[in-house]
């Protein structure tokens, strides 16, 4: 397939190539000098916060994004009802070391994704800190039994790839408290999994146990965490107070809101270009993934002022519920089986609004080559890095229906884990530049792909 | 050159290149776990906020970086004597747009660097607007005499290298004052030259005419330029009042700071890493230039930590006065000369502390393919781009007097002209990961010179 490729720019007409060479160079501008995706988001950061699946805001979002597209000259702007969880926070939650030798003191914690409530009067009990799942089996309910269990092992900052220092901690978060309960632990406390060391703590979703013995379960900041640590390790009498009262709710109506534009050519076949529309509660949301659906907008806005038309149809989709169980994106894919669609290729932005630096192609080696044959286009923009990997959480469940190309835009990663999840993901922290060079990378690979049809074979 | 190191890749020992490529990661992983120069850069921020050469701030910059120097274990610790330009702002900048039709309304600007007064009283004028200096001269003298002239023309946003916009703008504020005084102009005020959209303005040095007919220079924010614009459009009888009561005196005593560990095989031959220690006044020059500063110190804690001997004399430089005239630059290599000093390298950190990308390189065809050869040491790290081109403002004079290599520590350049000399170049504008990226960078390009001797010929 690359050879194919590499065959075409030695025997296509120089012009040809040039006029692709053109287009791309003409998208990028377009999309460095728009501040149109930037002011959208800056709106729904600021008007829909706090938008996890099933609350009001995200709602609103889903209504936002809906009147965006339908004030843009798209060939059809629908809606997909798709049921998604309703798990509340509930009031802000309380953390309090209760030390005979140091004092009180507050420390900053949310509960994670999912976790039960403690009760209106939180529970208290004395804290054992482990370091990974099996030094849990280690100690055993003897150990573990009546005390909250405190995971504490940080994320390994020589990583250069913050999804891989991210990767190596997040089992704590995702099965600890799960692990913790089966030995009759009553609570459990993560240290926050993120490369920052502040006073923000960071949520995410937690394991939930199928025979329903599910006990609280907070992260901490890394500043209380530290603290927890050192006064921990100096009061054997020391206690730790927590209070959180959410809760789940039956699950509600919501949408994945959906843009596009006709193919010419093949309008049967579909290019799908996504982010999800729902955040954590406890932020605006705005590297994760607000920008990524106002990219996915912004790559239509493009294509209709630059005059492009694409011989298949583009689709933007913006998925909801990406955080809790992905209902969103599984059910954008159960029907497009089920009506029987084709679809070409699919690109998630789902890694924050920073410089891209390439392609993450989850498809066939020969796809993989092709993609990469792209790479002469793409280096004048910085972006040297198209390999085989996963591509996005939303866009993944095509997989199970079509012999596709799927990609993950893949972005500068070193400040991403500094917010994602917390109280400090927002707006403020988006430059424009960084998250427009993604909506021109974007837009730029779906017109390569559609127009050269490499990923036909 | 190259094919002389790839070569070596084919011919050494298995055992060699991986010790090599084990050094280098040792050296990032020492790097990303390590808060050390970031740690440091706070203090520098926060207790030296705009040391600009011949100010209080500059000088216990000097006396800071020296402590830390002289708290490791270094073989030296050094001062350079260097006669400095004195320029002061004086008291806060009053820019006023006085217009009959819409009222008074205060815009933010800032005096460029050495811009004289307007005198206690300030300076009442008709605007004239233009976007560039060959507007100037077709305007003319008897459309400009008695005028403030005021540049306006934006950057380019589409480059994405954002050095690129900024050369493409920066003509107005070196020239454009100094070509405005020829046609009797009473002031100019030019547009800040900056990537971002927001209330602050950018100062920098502008160009002083040989005549001594120097008019008072200013920088507006982009918001001010934008309501000036739109104001003298639609009233005629608008008038601008600028005030700033800057002024030189004359030069004074400072010092570039400097700090070694001494070669074991080549102790006379040397490598230098540096950045610059003044900043603007208006800022904390966190970015430019206390994070180069601190990256190359921390190139030499690195060192000393990880048992890495250089075979030439390493230095860690800190050069004074790179803003205004570059004073510290140029008597570092008049030094290097009158002491008959031998120099093989020198990498400068002045691009901002983002992540970096590559390395620009000011050598021989030879040597730049030389550099380039060391590409698959850096790939892991997402740096792909060697190139030749420029290095650095303060090693630039070595080349003067010295045949050898100089490379600019090239990083992503996206969010630099959003903070570049503005009141906003603050520590919070500093990620940790991406400085610590750079001190790596610096620390393993170095030692892979030093240790396999590619720039010798």
């Amino acid at each position: 397939m690359r050879k194919l490729l590499i065959a075409l720019f030695m025997m296509a007409p120089v012009s040809l190539l040039q006029a692709q060479q053109q287009t791309v160079e003409a998208i990028f501008s377009n999309a460095m000098r728009s501040d149109v995706a930037y002011e959208n988001l800056r709106v729904l950061c600021e008007t829909t916060e706090g938008r996890i699946s099933g609350t009001p805001e995200a709602a609103a979002a889903v209504e936002f994004t809906r009147q965006i597209m339908l004030e843009m000259d798209l060939d059809s702007v629908y809606l997909q009802e798709v049921m998604v969880p309703n798990w509340n926070r509930g009031e802000a939650e309380i953390g309090r070391i209760v030390s005979p030798r140091f004092g009180p003191s507050e420390i900053t914690v949310v509960a994670l994704g999912r976790s039960v409530g403690t009760g209106p009067d939180g529970l208290s009990a004395p804290v054992v800190e482990v370091h990974d799942l099996d030094e849990l089996e280690e100690l055993g309910r003897e150990a573990l039994e009546g005390k909250i269990v405190f995971f504490n092992r940080p994320v390994d900052q020589a990583h250069y790839n913050t999804f891989d220092a991210y990767g190596g901690a997040v089992d704590q978060r995702f099965h600890g408290p799960a692990e913790a309960a089966r030995y009759g632990a009553v609570a459990a406390i993560v240290r926050s999994v993120t490369t920052a060391h502040h006073d923000h703590a960071h949520t995410g979703v937690t394991r939930l146990r199928e025979d329903g013995h599910n006990i609280p379960a907070l992260a901490v900041s890394p500043v209380g965490a530290d603290q927890l640590s050192h006064q921990r390790r100096l009061d054997p009498d020391l206690r730790l107070y927590v209070r959180t009262t959410s809760y789940t709710l039956p699950d509600v109506l919501s949408y994945n809101v959906i843009g596009e534009i006709r193919g010419t050519h093949y309008p049967d076949e579909i290019i799908t270009v996504g982010g999800h529309l729902d955040s954590w509660d406890n932020s605006q949301g705005a590297h994760d993934d607000g920008a990524g659906c106002m990219q996915s907008i912004d790559v239509l806005r493009i294509f209709l002022e630059e005059g492009i038309r694409p011989k298949r149809t583009v689709r933007a989709v913006m998925f909801m519920d990406e955080e809790i169980a992905q209902r969103g994106g599984n059910k954008y894919a159960d029907l497009a089986d089920e009506r029987g669609e084709s679809h070409y290729f699919a690109i998630e932005s789902d890694r924050g609004a920073f410089t891209p630096r390439g392609f993450s192609v989850d498809a066939s080696p020969g796809r993989v080559e092709a993609m990469q044959s792209l790479q002469p286009f793409f280096a004048p923009y910085g972006m040297h890095e198209i390999f085989a990997g996963g591509s996005g959480v939303d866009i993944a469940p095509l997989k199970n229906y079509f012999d596709m190309t799927l990609v993950g835009l893949v972005t500068d990663s070193q400040r991403y884990f500094d917010l994602h999840h917390s109280s400090n993901d927002n707006f403020d922290q988006v430059n424009r530049r960084e998250m427009q060079l993604g909506s021109a990378a974007m837009a730029a690979v779906i017109f390569l792909v559609d127009h050269l049809d490499i990923l036909v074979n």
